[in-house]
């Protein structure tokens, strides 16, 4: 292991360098006007995969953005690791919020500051500098699968159909994923549960025109105000979700499993001081801990309607719209609650508006058992780097695709994620640190051995 | 009145063509950028009224956009017109469903395409070329003066000081305003009440940035759900408007008055195709033309947060913000209003939030009586060319500045519009009529005949 950690250790600059040349590609999926940085960005991708030792390396076409795979086959009776990772990341507005350019990333208070500097481009790439490793120190002990998708943040709607075409190529003993975050350094933690997703747009039109608010104000009925009811509605005092049978398949934790969960280190003072909020809100009866990692919710992601500009305007938007997403636990289905949502969101509209409700993309949730011989494996992995032994960890995020690898490829998903909540994933200035960047590398070799001795 | 009539109409083209050289001015009060366009605007209609027949025509700096005033003395001891009007527009957005360009005119159908066309650029040319037709003739029986503001679809805010500054220079007998509609050509009508206006500005604060919304979802409040939430609480089921003391000193009609005013001939079938709305909605227990007319009313002019882009993002937005406008009657007070909406959106906020509540402008109600001998010439001027008496009629709109007027000036107005609902002012697409600009061009020299003679 000497030589792998001394290697990793005397190429830390250059690690960083190269991954800023990543985080400079602007491969953000949810706007068209980068497909062509998507392509790039895999392009790039695949080379440093040969780089770093892989036998061969595509980019492979699907109906959207492409996908990286690569593979080192050392041997082919040794156990294969398929490591899962997204090229795409989110936008960047409110852009005026960013520090530095987000995608003109900097080293600063010890940190790497980019949009995707941590999800997921900054991730995956200790993978493959941790790969580069062990194939430069012969110290590959397992077979290596790489597959980077490019649509992970639009709901990785390509990579369904890619794994079901390619089982295959994708066969593996394990699928290791570095898309998650642990408690904290002092606190490592390995991801064992993940929410899942059901992602709506909702729109409401009142007159085909705007009008003039005092003309037409009080007789009409105004889709902003309209849009809030309905939205207001969805969610009751008690921080409930109303749409019916929306908590019918949640898996309710036993008392033991409750003390359990609550039994991680958690601060509400700082919890809210880092969030800068004056207390906390969710569903009665549970903890913050409890909310974000077994209970389900849902959130406003945007709304929008009328006139958002300077000043004022008196008019009746001719429509408003709103982007709302809802997080589920086991055993949801996000294709039940989508149907669930989008009949409660139609009875409840009045005549005087017209609603059109869309399913925009979702994902079951996850459970990664703690007795899995992979888990055991990243386990002592990280307790080698980090000099304590990880909780395992109900994360309130969601990886789609995660339920999908067991459901189509059968494999299990290892969720070894190195972020913490300070990086900031999904808002302005995202970063990374260097000690989370360089430990996350160190511990991936390791896992690797114990997985290839189990 | 033949000779005034035969400059009117052997000018028809003409006096077109000259208005579509003010309705090229992008004059957009609302957005900084167009401030050059504003004084540009001012100083074509100050040459336009010099080239019409006044004495002289001054661009007035204020502490905002000018006011053009131009005045021309017939006889120091003849009654004296003030004619108000306003050369600023509404934004145009959303821009792409204009089906020409906002601020390239075209005559089609029988009718001017462009933002200002009737609101209130067309009808207060209306006022310029009657009056050249007027001096053109050797028939302009009153003094008169014109006084012409940049800043009414912001709130006038520069003409309140204005006025006190320069009551002498504005004496007059009576201000005569073209800023309304009729109810149609086949029933013309005189609005004789105007609902006054409170405009306020919120945005819901919580966390310092945007959050991920699987790791923090259910757990920290939504800005955009909590605002939604509160929206929502301000309009209660029946439609009445729930913040405490808001209906404290609205005038209630009599059961008289309230027969008289739904005589107005209105048929909702009509009303509710012509805007392709599948119903009416507003408070319980009042007609539509009461909602409008004489009920203070509470809308949505606009709502954003989030993200509200293409796709999908899973973001707890940091804040979330929206415009909200009341209409308001007689005797209500826009500023103590704007203090109760203050007060009360304030309480109900949640703690898990922070909330700013701004106010952007307002405005009184205003009442013209009907037995004013300005309301009487101004009715007998609107028989004179459309061939029947002009039904008295109160708008839903605000032209706050009116009210002040009557404060300040000490002067009443007389609301002599000549718009129609179909005119789509402060909406994509604004027209007027040809025959609107042609009626109310001939029917303002009538006026000024049977003012002076009473």
């Amino acid at each position: 292991m000497e030589k792998v950690l001394d290697y990793i250790r005397s190429h830390r600059d250059a690690f960083v360098e190269e991954l800023f040349e990543v985080l400079r590609i602007p491969s953000i999926s949810a706007q068209t006007e980068h497909r062509g940085d998507m392509v790039r960005c895999a392009e790039h991708l695949a080379a440093a995969l040969v780089k770093a030792g892989a036998d061969h390396a595509e980019v492979m076409p699907t109906e959207g953005n492409p996908v990286v795979f690569a593979e080192k086959i050392v041997d082919p009776k040794a156990k294969t690791v398929l490591v899962y990772g997204h090229y795409d990341v989110m936008p960047v507005d409110p852009r005026e919020e960013w520090t530095t350019e987000p995608f003109e990333p900097v080293v600063r208070d010890g940190r790497i500051w980019g949009r995707g500097a941590d999800d997921d481009k900054g991730q995956s790439f200790m993978h493959i500098k941790a790969f580069e490793a062990m194939c430069a120190t012969g110290q590959l002990p397992c077979n290596v699968k790489f597959m980077l998708e490019g649509e992970e943040e639009i709901g990785s709607q390509s990579l369904y159909k890619f794994c079901r075409e390619q089982k295959r190529l994708l066969k593996s003993d394990v699928i290791l994923v570095s898309d998650t975050s642990m408690i904290s350094m002092d606190t490592p933690s390995i991801t064992c549960g993940l929410r899942g997703l059901t992602y709506m747009q909702v729109e409401v039109t009142g007159p085909d025109k705007d009008l003039h608010s005092g003309l037409f104000g009080g007789a009409v009925a105004n889709p902003a105000n309209v849009l809030a009811r309905l939205v207001a509605s969805l969610v009751d005092d008690e921080g409930r979700v109303t749409i019916p049978g929306f908590y019918d398949d949640v898996r309710e934790l036993s008392a033991a499993e409750r003390r359990a969960l609550n039994k991680a280190p958690f601060r509400l003072a700082d919890y809210k001081r880092s969030l800068h909020i004056g207390d906390v809100a969710g569903e009665a009866g549970y903890t913050t801990m409890e909310r974000t990692g077994v209970r389900p919710s849902l959130d406003v992601n945007g709304i929008w309607g009328g006139y958002i500009e300077e000043g004022t305007k008196t008019i009746i938007p001719a429509r408003a719209s709103a982007k709302i997403s809802m997080r589920l636990v086991p055993n949801q289905d996000f294709r039940k609650i989508a149907k669930l949502f989008e009949r409660y969101f139609r009875a409840i509209a009045p005549r005087s508006v017209k609603v059109d409700v869309r399913f925009l993309h979702g994902g079951a949730p996850y459970v990664s058992p703690t007795d899995l011989p992979a888990y055991k494996a990243a386990e002592k992995a990280v307790e080698a780097t980090f000099g304590k032994k990880p909780l395992p960890f109900y994360s309130g995020g969601s990886i789609p695709i995660v339920s999908a690898f067991e459901e189509i490829l059968g494999v299990k998903s290892i969720l070894l994620g190195f972020g913490l909540s300070r990086d900031a994933i999904h808002s302005p200035n995202e970063s990374f640190g260097l000690d989370q960047f360089q430990r996350g590398i160190e511990t991936i070799p390791y896992f690797y051995r114990y997985f290839a001795e189990m």
